[in-house]
């Protein structure tokens, strides 16, 4: 499916080089739960309700991020109606602030020409700068996404969750699954410069590994926040030589800060703390 | 997200198990990918032509076939107007088959509380029977998708493309990661009776591998038809020892065995041929 895209001309590496160039290095999570927006943010129906709350939640952190994550399951919830919110979303934020790159966190991946849905979805439709993908079916499966010169690939290579370990610390000979997917990304799936990796931080050792093996490959960084990683030694074990290529994404923490009608104010601030927590850990 | 669903007391398994009892194991695949639609089909906007065309197909093959299943990428491609022609395809096939079950093949995974956004999505907005979903993070991220006791949960075990083995087949022990993904799964992650695997047809020492680690436990099987994989040798790879237990899908070759506007005419003979072919694998 060819679309003409409004978005031609922006690289989503390039946007967010420009963003780590300002010491900009957080990515806010989006993930609006709508049993979860506050009070003050209901107006008219679900949709205009998730629109209402991302714009607030956008106005109030554009200026200290390096990007803005939208992860699909929350708006998917709610049908045809999370997915207008979604794509209005992203269209907003390329408004208001078109210097930002946009990710959708979607986790995607199928097979072959199946693929091509998937990116048409994200990038044509939604105009994302970037998806999350699963690399289970291989790099030979993902090329639809990873030809997309200009569009982020995010791979997903550690995940940040309890039971991350059952599969990706298999070891094959002596080196674990997550290691060789950042391996395999790093070597063999990057011509294009595209690809990105996500890895926990609730799991630093093996961020520190991943960071060793990647070079300056950008890696998005969930699971500080409501997830308890240690932000001081996330960014100290995901930074690069440049002291640069690492997406801190905070979600929960920042868009539910408040409940109340301040609940805008209140993820400013906690953004705020956030930004200027990274950028101490990033000097030290 | 609690939603009061039309669909209780639809069990996956059941629904399944009934159609194999009456000897069908034919699934046909909705991937109606626009591009390919016949210009008959074509009417009104994006959305109705799907709808149009999906109807037509589920006419003229719901009585041969175990199950339905749709792709989520074709219909993501077109946003929210895809959404829409999904779940109203889903509820057509509700309504004129409600015997039949219908699997969303999505690929979903996330961690945690976001998979209660893809289960709400699947389950509860688009009332699917089963969802397809992605092994990657583990059992305990899934854990939302395989609570929910009466819907399927169909884990992608051994993917059906050239490049599946990149990963699925790195040796953990002497034994392929797709193999170990297939155990856990049987053993650890099905104690509530609603999980299910993919193994591509392309891959036959695989399935059969795969079939003596799960008992009798469903296995959609794509990759015959356009994939080319041998139907026959596929029916005996991976039958359980009920002569049952596998969900065979077909999806390009049947729905666009004709780009004329004989297309419902041409699926039914197509989907007939494949239904008597792998009645005849079944019993020799």
């Amino acid at each position: 499916m060819v679309v003409c895209s409004p978005m031609n001309g922006r690289n989503f590496r390039q946007l967010l080089e420009a963003k780590w160039e300002q010491g900009k290095f957080l990515c806010v999570g989006l993930d609006s739960d709508f049993e979860k927006i506050p009070e003050s943010a209901h107006i008219d129906g679900t949709r205009e309700s998730l629109v209402y709350f991302n714009r607030a939640i956008v106005d109030a952190t554009k200026d200290l991020v390096c990007a803005f994550k939208l992860n699909s399951a929350f708006y998917e919830a709610h049908g045809d109606e999370g997915w207008q919110a979604l794509r209005e979303t992203i269209q907003y934020i390329h408004e208001v602030a078109p210097e930002l790159p946009v990710i959708l966190d979607a986790k995607r991946a199928d097979i072959g020409n199946t693929n091509n849905g998937y990116a048409a979805a994200a990038f044509d439709h939604l105009h994302a700068d970037a998806i999350t993908v699963n690399p289970y079916p291989g790099r030979e499966a993902l090329s639809p996404f990873l030809e997309r010169k200009d569009k982020g690939v995010v791979v997903w290579c550690r995940t940040s969750n309890e039971g991350a370990g059952e599969f990706q610390d298999l070891q094959v000979g002596g080196e674990p699954l997550y290691s060789i997917v950042a391996r395999h990304v790093a070597e063999k799936w990057n011509e294009n410069g595209n690809c990105a990796l996500v890895v926990g931080a609730t799991y630093l050792e093996e961020l520190a590994e991943v960071r060793k093996t990647v070079g300056d490959m950008p890696i998005l960084i969930p699971g500080i926040g409501a997830q308890n990683g240690d932000l001081e030694k996330t960014v100290k074990a995901g930074k690069d030589d440049r002291g640069r290529g690492i997406i801190i994404a905070a979600s929960r923490a920042v868009i539910f800060a408040s409940s109340g009608a301040d609940f805008a104010q209140a993820a400013r601030e906690k953004a705020t703390a956030l930004h200027g927590a990274i950028k101490a850990a990033l000097v030290q």
